[in-house]
């Protein structure tokens, strides 16, 4: 630390769950950059303004968002990337060289990577996410980007699902985008659930497990607990699993690209793949 | 760091020289408080705002205020000490309990306090600080609160001096305050060098040490170089002499007991006390 240390500020409200502080700034002393990530809680009186005179200051490279202000900081930036335009969010802005202020929506960008590193490829597949709220719409966006074949979205609140598959239009790059109107039946390569269901012991299944192909991928993005009752059935009845987790993990190099820092998203890199070769089989089944 | 990290920014501009991280974050880690102070440029453009903006957030513990901001961000507060009001200035704000803001200005404490760790004692002595900026307005409040005899003032425009000695007089506790229209003579106990000169190798000197008597104590609060050319030309002339570093020093206790964390104020203290023990003659003289 010192008087030339770069900032960047998680800002949310609350801010005492993040986790990012503990994952960026290792990355940050090893790779020898005088920079760091710092929790912000922010009212939300002015939040659009209060975020704008941050990235005013020479101090701070560039913010990352965290709830609830996702959708709220749109506002803030100058530029959007064509997936937070179509997410409706940003979980990231950064100041350009030319002053202007670009958001971007890197979740899904961290999910997609995520399911990589555990040999799955979106590409070509049909893929249906439960859920079309926040997390829903973040990972529509990027697994359009990663060019599945289908993408089908199912809401329990219909209109939310036709709403969001309007929004992914623009992204999908010759893909089908189907909206269900029930959770019904095969058919699907990828299942994610982006649903808050699950996070508590006595949550419903957010859909039945047993209504899948085997082949059928089932993909959480709910981290604690690790091994949720959907994929404990999901294993059980034979299919594939990928937890919450890399989700996460795997947003940390995108971050780093996004705010221009190359050597440090190498090393996070090379972090995971370390992280991958030493223990494959206890966080995704093949 | 974590989610709850406590931030205490310092603000300036620029702040690429602000040493108060690196002076402050060891403590904090050593005292095991989740804490951190960052520095955080900011533009002069609605400075006032964005510092109320930042004393809102629930991650910020209350700031740290260095140039050139010290006078504009007296309005940032709502209440503030005798000796910020008579000085003009602010080196530290923070938010109170019922949400308002508190500034005080903590330099002069830091000043007195450095003073007396080398055994100069100020109450009842006569002192003359050359130079009525902001620097010796500070040095000027703090040596009337330690309890000085007189306090006399000198600078080459006399309008200046004039006008913080009317802003001073109501701190002044019975002590005479007194303008000085020269640099003229021995009858003071101790002389504050509170101007720039001595900063680079060039500098005139700001009075002439010759003229004091050789019991006059010469004290400096400028800290590169360590030993200017008028500690020198004192030191000659046999007068006892005393650095600027105490100064900054000694303002760390204060700030800690300014934002309430009197165990690390305690081991900045402790901290202090082990240092003058390892080193007491190399910094100032007896």
């Amino acid at each position: 630390m010192s008087g030339s240390t770069l900032l960047f500020p998680v800002v949310g409200r609350p801010v005492t769950q993040v986790q990012a502080p503990a994952a960026f700034n290792p990355l940050f002393a090893a790779c020898g950059v005088d920079a760091i990530v710092v929790p912000l809680e922010m009212p939300s009186e002015g939040v659009v303004r209060r975020v704008r005179d941050l990235l005013d200051s020479a101090s701070d490279g560039g913010i990352l968002v965290t709830v609830p202000y996702k959708k709220a900081l749109l506002e803030a930036a100058d530029r959007l990337s064509a997936r937070a335009e179509a997410a409706g969010a940003v979980n990231s802005i950064r100041r350009n060289a030319d002053g202007s202020l670009s958001g971007d929506l890197l979740d899904g960008i961290g999910f997609v990577a995520g399911l990589r590193a555990y040999g799955h490829e979106p590409q070509g597949r049909s893929a249906l996410i439960v859920g079309a709220g926040g997390a829903g719409a973040a990972i529509g966006a990027a697994l359009l980007e990663s060019g599945v074949r289908r993408l089908s979205l199912f809401d329990r609140d219909a209109a939310v699902a036709r709403a969001l598959a309007a929004r992914l239009q623009p992204l999908a790059q010759g893909a089908d985008i189907v909206v269900l109107d029930a959770l019904a039946g095969p058919g699907q390569d990828i299942v994610v659930n982006a649903t808050p269901l699950g996070m508590r012991e006595d949550d419903p299944l957010p859909f039945d497990p047993m209504t899948l192909a085997p082949a059928t991928l089932v993909v959480e993005i709910i981290m604690a607990p690790a091994r949720t009752r959907l994929l404990a059935v999901a294993a059980a009845r034979g299919c594939p699993t990928h937890p919450g987790r890399p989700m996460l993990d795997h947003q940390l190099p995108a971050y780093l690209d996004f705010f221009a820092m190359p050597e440090v998203a190498s090393e996070a890199r090379a972090r995971l793949d370390r992280g991958l070769a030493k223990e494959p089989s206890s966080e995704t089944t093949p």
